[in-house]
């Protein structure tokens, strides 16, 4: 059955695809098999990231942009991430409007994804979304979010051009900066560029590029864009176009990945260890009794957590 | 030599307080002892969490609840947590005027908190600092957070009482529900109540306030503040107060320190196990063979993680 579903994504069904992806962000039974299934027949597309705060034009941008890339007759998958959405009713109204635009377009599929219940998965989630995309056989995978977040971190470390989102108004590039988005920005869009201070926007920008340290040789540039009245859209596309190439010719695309497979494997083996320990090696009321230990001020959680490890490990010697 | 500052610690010394706790925020050797035996003579503090956005005033009302708390002639300890603050000169200023207000008081200790490097520490380096101030002699500890994020849900999960600050303006009350807010408010405020809007922000919280689905039988109740006039201070107080018996009363109390108690003892065991397992029980070089084999697309990373975790188990068994 989870095989069937496999077969048809790989051959290209729109529905299945859709089918899938909700089994793989819902975790119903079987998600696994298709992940194996279909990570395996992937590999081919490029990762983009773009995030930024609420209402800095992003959708229109990840429009644009998508709009580009189908020009080129290639193929996109969008997943537009909102950690904070069980309130949003805007933001996905936005989506849906959105969705009907580009929806039209067979090059294009659109995910929202939401937090439903826990934020820790949200960023897995997404890059699990990424692999079915990818499987389907999209040249573009774009991860949209809000950004300030670890969700947000995590899903810029799994693409492979970050493109960081600010706009000349309420501090957003001060914000942006705090947050730290300038570390993970390949390339940097002021959008609503019309707008003013943006100037003053790009040129500070321009100067803590300058200070930044960075491990490679390649320097954000700062593009200004008018989203709406589709100005700039070109030079943000060879940007992206640009930083794809570097990231191939420099290694980094290859060193990446390595990373991101790495990463993946460990908080996988992590999770099974962890569920192993606490339900194979450590008795349950081993951790309750510890835990009344502490409550009475007899130990310190410090020391009570060595005593359960040298337990672990005089049974795992 | 630790023990030394441990006791001058608990013999209420201030100086050695900073250096203790210079020492556990940069996890300089020997700063493990200090909390080992730090934690064994605290308990007896309560735990104020303030938190939202920048520039709602959370500053302002941490001065004056610390004000009447001191009228009481109770002892408080702040930390003030900034996970942007490698960028925010601004915030850090106005602390350090801050701090020249209330630190000429001797039954206040206020320290701010800033990421060095790992976000994912900030939230155990706060949690530390409180189990310091708790051995001082603390009687309140109120964290201070700006926040969304992780750290600042973590570090709500920590406290006893946690206050939400929202402003009428910018869309603050959205926002601040968008982050699951409201989700950890004990206490929510609106400061600045005095501008347009409120009113009307306060009547919107009361209507999601009546939405929320609670396991507990406490309701937030919704305290209109003018902190930088005074105003509202004696309610929010009074407030906090009607929270702090609750919590003591209903047994919630015990049942939170137990689950951070619990919590904190499986992270630190998670931390050991980790290192356990990467240093002892798998071969390094079986990893990075795995991380090729996932490349080539041989595996999957879901099938490296089981073949990895499988070795793992023959070797526990």
């Amino acid at each position: 059955m989870e095989n069937e579903l496999a077969q048809k994504v790989l051959a290209g069904d729109r529905l299945s695809l859709s089918r899938a992806i909700s089994k793989v962000e819902n975790r119903t039974a079987g998600y696994g098999d298709i992940l194996d299934i279909l990570f395996r027949h992937g590999g081919n597309a490029y990762r983009i990231g773009i995030t930024g705060p609420p209402g800095a034009g992003k959708s229109t941008l990840v429009d644009q942009v998508t709009s580009r890339a189908l020009d080129l007759g290639k193929k996109v998958g969008i997943v537009a991430v909102d950690p904070t959405s069980p309130f949003s009713g805007g933001a996905l109204l936005g989506d849906r409007v959105r969705m009907r635009n580009l929806a039209a377009h067979e090059g294009v599929f659109i995910r929202s994804m939401a937090t439903r219940g826990s934020l820790g998965g949200l960023a897995t989630a997404t890059k699990d979304v990424s692999i079915l995309f990818d499987a389907f056989g999209m040249d573009y995978i774009i991860m949209e979010t809000i950004g300030v977040g670890q969700v947000e971190l995590d899903i810029a470390d799994a693409c492979d051009t970050t493109v960081v989102v600010v706009v000349p108004e309420s501090g957003d590039s001060i914000q942006a900066m705090k947050a730290g988005l300038m570390e993970i920005a390949d390339i940097i869009v002021v959008n609503k560029a019309d707008r003013e201070g943006a100037m003053q926007l790009a040129c500070e920008l321009e100067f803590i590029s300058g200070l930044r340290q960075s491990a490679s040789d390649w320097r954000y540039p700062i593009q200004m864009t008018e989203a709406i009245h589709n100005k700039g859209i070109d030079e943000l596309w060879s940007a992206i176009l640009s930083h794809m190439e570097y990231v191939r010719k420099s290694g980094h695309f290859e060193t990446n990945r390595k990373r991101q497979i790495k990463s993946r494997i460990q908080e996988l083996l992590e999770t099974k260890i962890r569920s192993y320990v606490e339900q194979e090696l450590l008795p349950r009321t081993r951790l309750d009794r510890e835990v009344e230990r502490v409550l009475r001020r007899e130990v310190s959680p410090f020391q009570a957590a060595d005593e359960i490890f040298k337990h672990i490990q005089s049974r795992t010697g």
